[in-house]
C-alpha cells in the first residue's frame, strides 16, 4: 500500500525547505521559477496533495462549500444539490452536506454549527431562518449565500414566488374559474422552507384582485408529498361545492390530485383544473400546467457569486446582492381550452 | 462578531494544560473526574468545537465519510445521499459528497483523490470500478463500503440485479410474453453504473430458460432517462413485428415507454405490456409494474457498517462483508391480468 506523501517528502525530493515548497505551492510570488518548476515537478512524482490544514494554514482556505438543505431526496432540492456539486468541483472545491433532516437535527446543527473551521463558504437552501439562526450563521464569519429567500445584506438568488403563484391563480380566474381550491404546505412546520408561506400570498392575492372572497376552507395543506397532495384532494373534492379548480403549490401535491381524481372517476381539466408548481421533467408526462421555476439556474447563480466573494475576484459582487429569476406558467392539458363546468 | 474558542481559550478558563483538555474531551482515562467536569464546563461555556485537524491530530480521526456517486439528481442516489446523510448525522459524522458528473470528472476524482486526509472512510455507489480506481482506493488507507457492487474483500450492500430482472422477465414469460424488449443502460457506458450489465443478463437469462432466441434489435438503449426510454420505445414500437412486452431497466425509463405508447395511441397492458425497475413512488402513480428495491436499506446497512469499522465497534464485521438484499416484483395495472394481443 503506496504511503501518502507529505510536505516534507516534496521538500526533500525537491531539494528546497519545507516553506518554500509551501511557497511554491500557493503561487506566491518571490520563488524562482526555475526552483518553483522542480517543486512542481517533485510534487507530481510524489503525487502530493496539501493536507486541507496545511492548506488552511498557507491561505486561510479549506476549499470546501457547505451546503444546509431541509430534505435531500425532493426533486427541488436534489436538482439543488446536483448543480451545487458540479459548480463546485470545477472550481475545486469540495461540498459538505448537511441535512437538517427534522425539527431536533435542525436545533442540534445551529447549537453545535458543525461547519465551523470547516467551510469557506456556505449556502442555504429555501429554509426560513430565524433571527437566532441568523446569528450563528454570521458567528460562523464566512460568507452566506441564500437559495430561496432574500435577507437584507446577504447574497441571495430566488425566484418571486409570491407574483408565480398569482400567475397561476391569475390563469384560472381567466378561464372562468371563481371556487379555486389551494393545496399547500404548513406554515407553521417547524422545518420552515419558504413557498409555503409566499405562494399562498400569491394565491389570496390573485382572488382578492378578482374580487372572490377568500374561504379559509378552500385552503387544505398537503405537506409537498404525492400523498398529501391526494388527501387535501379527497378533502376538497367531497365538500358539497367542490372547487372547479385546484393549485397546488408543488407538482408533487398536483400529482396526487390528479390520482386522486382518477381513483374518483374526474378528469382533468373537464371536472377539475389542476396548477402544479416547479415543472419537474414529471410534469410533462402527467400533462399537468405548472409554473416552471429554474432550480439550477438559480443554484448556479448563487454558488457562482459566493465562490467569487470567497476567492475576492469580484469586489462589485455585493453591490446587488439580490438575484431574482423569472419563472413561466407553462400550459399543458390539465387546465388547457376549459372554464368551469356549470 | 463572537470569536470562535480555541483550544487554547479552554485550557485557560479551565486551568488546566492543552493536553489536559485534549485528553479530557476524547475521553482519556488518566485524568481526574473533577478535572474533566472542568474542562467540559468550559468547553460548554466557550461553545467550543475541536477543529478537524485537532480531532485528527488527537484521534487519527475526521468524523467524515466520502460518498461517491455518479449522478446526484436520479431517484435512486438522492434516496442514497437523503439515508446516508442522516445516518452519518447521527453518528455525529459530516457527508463530503462527490458527484462524478462526466468520465473528465472521473478522471480527475481517481487521479487527483480529493478525499485524501479528509475522509474516516468512502462509500462507493452503484460504480463499476476499474482496477485503478480500487488502487486508488485501497491507497487511501481508509475503509471502503460498496453500495450496489459486490468485490472480494469489501464490505458490500446490493441486490441481486441478475435475479431480480429475471422475475420480471419470468412475469412476462408467465403471461406468455414471447417478443420481450428490453430497454437498458449503455453498457459502455464511461460513466459505467453496475445496473445496466446485470439487468440484461436477468433478461437474457428468463429469456434462454423460456427457449426464446435471442434478438438483439429487441435491446435497446434508453440511458435511464425518460426521454431515452421513450426513444427506445419507438423505435421497438415502429417494427414490423414489434414487441408484446417491454420491460425497462428502470422506472424512468418505464415511463418514458408508457408516454410513447400514450402518444401512439397505445394501453398497457392491453398493446404492450411494461415493467419498471426500482419502485420510485410514481411508479404507483404510473400503475406500473415494478421491481422494487430496497434502497433505503442498502444505502443504512452499508453506512452502519462502514461506521461500526471506522469506530471498530464490531471487529466481526469483515467476516461477512457482502450483504444482498431481496426485492419484489409488485404487479400493477401495465401488466395484470392479460397476455400478448394475438
Amino acid at each position: 500500500m503506496a504511503l501518502v506523501a507529505s510536505i516534507e517528502d516534496v521538500a526533500r525530493q525537491a531539494g528546497v525547505s519545507i516553506a518554500t515548497v509551501s511557497r511554491a505551492l500557493r503561487g506566491l510570488p518571490d520563488v524562482a521559477a526555475a526552483t518553483r518548476d522542480r517543486v512542481l515537478s517533485a510534487a507530481s512524482d510524489l503525487n502530493y496533495v496539501a493536507s486541507p490544514f496545511a492548506a488552511r494554514l498557507a491561505s486561510g482556505r479549506t476549499t470546501t462549500v457547505g451546503l444546509v438543505v431541509p430534505f435531500v431526496n425532493r426533486w427541488f432540492f436534489a436538482e439543488v444539490i446536483a448543480t451545487v456539486e458540479t459548480a463546485l468541483r470545477r472550481a475545486g472545491f469540495d461540498l459538505l452536506l448537511y441535512n437538517l433532516g427534522d425539527e431536533q437535527g435542525r436545533t442540534r446543527f445551529f447549537d453545535v454549527m458543525p461547519m465551523r473551521k470547516r467551510v469557506d463558504g456556505v449556502l442555504i437552501a429555501s429554509l426560513v431562518l430565524d433571527e437566532a439562526e441568523f446569528s450563528a450563521l454570521t458567528e460562523l464569519n464566512r460568507p452566506v449565500g441564500l437559495l430561496g429567500l432574500v435577507r437584507e445584506g446577504f447574497l441571495s438568488a430566488a425566484i418571486d414566488d409570491i407574483a408565480s403563484a398569482r400567475a397561476a391563480v391569475d390563469h384560472l380566474v381567466a378561464l372562468g374559474h371563481r371556487r379555486i381550491g389551494l393545496i399547500g404546505g404548513d406554515t407553521d412546520d417547524p422545518m420552515r422552507f419558504t413557498p409555503p408561506l409566499r405562494r399562498r400570498d400569491g394565491y389570496r392575492d390573485a382572488l382578492e384582485a378578482a374580487g372572490v372572497e377568500l374561504e379559509p376552507d378552500l385552503e387544505q395543506l398537503g405537506y409537498f408529498t404525492v400523498e398529501g397532495g391526494g388527501d387535501a384532494a379527497r378533502r376538497l373534492l367531497a365538500r358539497s361545492d367542490p372547487p372547479t379548480a385546484i393549485f397546488a403549490e408543488s407538482d408533487e401535491m398536483a400529482y396526487g390530485v390528479l390520482r386522486e381524481m382518477r381513483h374518483l372517476g374526474l378528469r382533468a381539466p373537464d371536472d377539475v383544473a389542476v396548477i402544479g408548481f416547479d415543472d419537474q421533467p414529471f410534469a410533462d408526462l402527467m400533462d399537468l400546467t405548472t409554473v416552471r421555476q429554474p432550480v439550477a439556474d438559480q443554484a448556479l447563480d448563487i454558488t457562482t457569486r459566493l465562490l467569487a466573494v470567497i476567492s475576492e475576484t469580484e469586489d462589485g459582487l455585493m453591490r446587488d446582492p439580490a438575484v431574482v429569476l423569472p419563472t413561466e406558467l407553462v400550459l399543458r392539458a390539465s387546465t388547457e381550452g376549459t372554464g368551469p363546468r356549470q
